[in-house]
């Protein structure tokens, strides 16, 4: 029989580098491509310890749950993002399988085909894909290291009437920016001047590198939810571990009612056994100080790899030194093509994310994505002279 | 600020039903409304030992997992389909957030705005909402206690030209039939020639009160995946527990890859931690003889309500007996509205749900469904004594 999907797969972009990652899953290429956070600092005792607290707790724990999420995890994390000065109530709240799907839910309540979104330049692979699926139209703002360019802002507002704005302003992915202060609040009149709904992510906030700097969210210069136009989104999977798939969004009781409504249909609810296990977890476990933990050795894996670069000591190397996050963003000289040293990469035994994959519109093929979070320094090491090798290989075959 | 929402959300019918219903939730009101199983024979125990088991392997587990789902569980489940005569390998699979999702992901790569879709009438009050909320146009299939008749099907083909049809033959919810063999492959060879895609839902096709009676699946009927045109979905909700929201479809390796590609911006992936739970569980705990034990008592809870129905003795009241599954539909005399029934039984202290919402066209109102599984024998007497109670009132104030 010959199948008639729906013209919503016209809209997946299929991607060469894509398939090229895909290769290397399960092998022994070392690979600085994914997000992946360390394994050995996942607090695996405690969530054994959360685990077995919420089987003591009898045979009702294993019952449907609600499709807003486990009540008293909301209610913790209410408190958790309080003292973020983000201040909400559980009914504020929707709690769901990672942060990815707070990006879809938002994408499906609120965007019809052909609706503009804008969004940072460059900007999350999987941000971009579930708005193409939607048929959305996506323009990207010009950034610089401060965040958004706020008179490319207005100018795109102006002329596009967007109805969404998807910001990533704490060690953005893939550039690993941190915006300013001055950029959010202005971000933030703009969009609300405009009606321009506030996507904002934030799976990296946790993860910083120098304590003594704030950052003050989005969401929290917006004040109260009701009509503020704000909706933030987290996840534990940076945190404590990926696997637990919850994430959360705040926002207007109106926005997160209606996201529960087509989160009924798509799933019912997500997993509440790791919502359960999470909530103990948080009740009894130092899960800041577990934090600090991986802030310390995240950073030194950073320094690590960006003082790898510095001796590569390539000609017309440009990147910043990350603040927080997972990545270092590269950009190669402009004649270099990063899809085309990938597949050198590959050979020799080492992966990384080409840039072009993070635009939503001319996107710079000379950049590349580093993840740092992932492997040891040992590892780390070994991929990076296998990079050097690569680049010497490719600028030979020029 | 002033919200914009998607035109998708006009899809939602908004249900006073649903309000009511919402009511009961967290209350004292006996419920024969929802679908939940009996909480007593949750193998909470073989469940401790299993997350034992996948804590043991090392801090892996937490990682982020495939989109597709943890492979050694869709080999685990591939045995099982195998036993039933579906025979799919792990790529022609996909693990997902309840069988829900599998609706959800199946209606999104598969059906466009103004597409059609057939269903049996009456059937899954949540199927509806997903393809309602994609803009499909709906029309039911007229069935009978043996399934969907097959000239109205042949008819409804030929004048709607449909691109799915979605199906419970075994154990129906709400109606709670179970189809013969005539029809499903009358059902199947229609569909066929007609290149519909056959969506089939199967929860409850274990819950199966006669062990002699064999029911294929219409997946089964229709041989090897490959351009079959059928795609099956079940669930560990009711044989294990349903908090674990871990569901599957199989069907063509086609679908699967772009349900998956779908998946994979939805929400990456669902729980891992989850899957890998029931990977060992199913390795280590005989799942079969724990669904003997569902059987067993699920039927003596059947049966002992339908004994009360015939107690009650009201004028004109219709039900089969169930073979299997979770229901009892209940036909009312013409004149009795179920949803006004529903007003005075919750203030009596029970809730059922009315039969109207299960149906795409023209409700029958006078139309209920009870749910057996999850009230013991003391509350399920005290409920219908309370539903007994409104009808009598119901009738005094008609």
């Amino acid at each position: 029989m010959k199948y008639r999907f729906s013209k919503s797969l016209e809209g997946f972009s299929s991607s060469a580098v894509r398939e090229i990652l895909k290769l290397t899953q399960g092998s022994s290429i070392i690979s600085f491509a994914g997000g992946l956070p360390a394994e050995e600092f996942f607090p695996l005792d405690a969530v054994s310890e959360a685990f077995k607290r919420v089987t003591e707790g009898g045979k009702s724990a294993l019952q449907y749950g609600l499709t807003e999420g486990y009540k008293p995890l909301r209610e913790t994390l209410c408190r958790r993002m309080a003292a973020k000065n983000m201040h909400v109530t559980p009914d504020e709240m929707l709690l769901t399988t990672g942060s990815q799907q707070v990006i879809d839910l938002l994408t499906r309540v609120y965007i019809d085909e052909g609706d503009v979104i804008l969004v940072e330049r460059p900007t999350y692979l999987a941000a971009l894909q579930v708005f193409q699926a939607k048929g959305a139209k996506i323009y990207s703002v010009d950034s610089d290291s401060d965040g958004m360019i706020l008179s490319d802002l207005q100018a795109k507002i102006a002329k596009y009437n967007p109805k969404l704005i998807y910001v990533i302003p704490t060690f953005s992915n893939p550039a690993g920016r941190v915006w300013s202060v001055e950029r959010r609040q202005g971000v933030l009149e703009l969009c609300q001047a405009a009606e321009v709904l506030i996507l904002e992510d934030d799976p990296y906030g946790e993860i910083q590198f120098h304590g003594d700097e704030t950052y003050p969210t989005i969401f929290s210069l917006a004040g109260a939810p009701t009509g503020s136009g704000v909706i933030y989104t987290s996840t534990f999977s940076k945190t404590v571990a990926p696997a637990f798939r919850t994430g959360w969004a705040i926002a207007d009781q109106e926005i997160i009612r209606q996201m529960a409504r087509f989160k009924q249909s798509a799933d019912l609810h997500s997993s509440s056994i790791d919502q359960q296990t999470l909530y103990h977890l948080l009740e009894h476990f130092d899960l800041d100080a577990h934090i600090e933990l991986i802030r310390a050795n995240y950073r030194e894996r950073m320094e690590y790899m960006t003082g790898l670069l510095e001796e590569l000591n390539w000609p017309g190397l440009k990147w910043e030194k990350p603040k927080g996050g997972m990545f270092i963003w590269v950009e190669l000289p402009e004649a270099i093509k990063a899809e085309d040293l990938l597949k050198i990469a590959v050979q020799e035994g080492v992966a990384f994310v080409p840039g072009s994959t993070f635009y939503a519109e001319n996107p710079k093929y000379n950049t590349m994505r580093l993840n740092y979070t992932h492997t040891n320094r040992e590892t780390t090491a070994r991929g990076m002279q296998m990079l050097a090798k690569a680049m010497e290989s490719y600028l030979q075959n020029v």
